[in-house]
């Protein structure tokens, strides 16, 4: 117990953006493997898992994205010199799951919550602007009389789900000592044509990935806002009263 | 090394959405404290931080928000009885941040990043449907030409932001064996009004935490996607060559 919480621990305080990789190393294909297993064990709403990933590795693509979609020079020296280059994709179609997650359900769930789950996932997910608007009203008549559930937009949706994807790969990856870079400076629309990714896909984050420049291991990492700034108690602006003074240098 | 990599695929392999927890019992804040330190250690965007955590612990808030804004007996039942409701929120005015973020790194920082930090975050975040707009179609056009950022709906940039944090703070519960249920059905109009959040912040993500009731804990993960139809190779829809068939069962 002590041993997991540490060990976390560590993982979470020792994860920083990588400014810079070792170029020309690979990853074994084990480690990948691993990381990809627990990355594909995140949380997504009603076990949709919208969420695609594209492992660049080949060298000539890793080129192509970075001359012609990476955006400032830190994102390009570090897409040309990652060992894998993982981009995130978001479906914004994601009610074309549902019948594939059902089959893969059957076996584990209740049949109560199997038969909820197309009403419930076709009303969340809201797919297409009228539809939206015409739940957004109904959602927000409705909502004095009785909980509804908001109608977000499909990309926030989305982008929600493949984040929690994202991270798991970022902490996968420290675990077995790798160093990743998260990245948005790119433009979508190019690393669409360079992946030839079908419009039906967002790309919400780029993660280069692989070992880290040995100069650079020593840089700090960078702060955050105290504890106290950002954890409330009970209701908003209320402090968390066992907050205190260390999160700004830990 | 092996045991970092072995604790984290531990760690992400046997989290999973806690159905019942115990109702009364109280997490030791020293465990709170840890959770939220490595939670606030999530990456995000120039580093702004554009998420904050409501922590309900007192029961008479948790049983509000059960009775008046949860939907679905599962999600009322487990926010009344879990230990600590941490309800996560995305700021939607994130360029108010820009200021104390800057003062934040002023130390950290090479001055040729700072000086191009609000410049950068004015034009990625865009907030403002005017602003969003122009810039939509200014992207656009010049995408032909060089390499662009995608105009992200202020809504999704954030969602993005605050799910890291989100991932973070499950994996560090479960790094203290607590039970953690990640919560998409409540109404956020309600949770906002009972919490006193202000208009300024969306509620992507709500997380029961507590201690998964004893009987439960025998139930099997759900099921996954295959690694092959979630992660390709190079390109998409190119099968990524060293998947195997273990993922379903794993």
């Amino acid at each position: 117990m002590a041993t997991k919480a540490s060990i976390f621990r560590t993982i979470a305080h020792s994860r920083k953006t990588c400014r810079r990789f070792q170029p020309g190393r690979i990853i074994p294909q084990a480690t990948l493997q691993d990381i990809l297993q627990s990355t594909i064990r995140s949380p997504s709403s009603f076990n949709l898992q919208p969420s695609q990933i594209i492992l660049v590795q080949s060298q000539p693509v890793k080129d192509d994205l970075s001359e012609h979609a990476m955006i400032g020079i830190g994102n390009q020296y570090r897409t040309r010199q990652a060992s894998a280059v993982a981009v995130f994709l978001s479906d914004l179609e994601p009610s074309k799951r549902i019948n594939k997650v059902y089959q893969l359900e059957k076996e584990h769930r209740h049949p109560n919550y199997r038969a909820t789950m197309p009403l419930a996932t076709s009303f969340l997910i809201g797919e297409g602007h009228a539809a939206t608007l015409i739940k957004g009203i109904a959602t927000q008549f409705l909502s004095a009389v009785q909980p509804m559930p908001d109608v977000e937009p499909v990309l926030s949706w989305s982008y929600k789900n493949t984040s929690l994807l994202a991270q798991s790969f970022v902490y996968a990856a420290e675990s077995h000592d790798l160093a990743t870079a998260m990245m948005e400076g790119f433009d979508p629309r190019r690393v669409k044509e360079i992946l030839r990714i079908p419009d039906r896909y967002a790309v919400p984050l780029v993660v280069a990935t692989g070992y880290e420049y040995e100069e650079e291991s020593e840089t700090e990492p960078t702060p955050r806002l105290n504890i106290s700034e950002v954890v409330f108690e009970d209701t908003f602006g209320r402090e968390w009263k066992h907050s205190n003074d260390e999160s700004a240098s830990s």
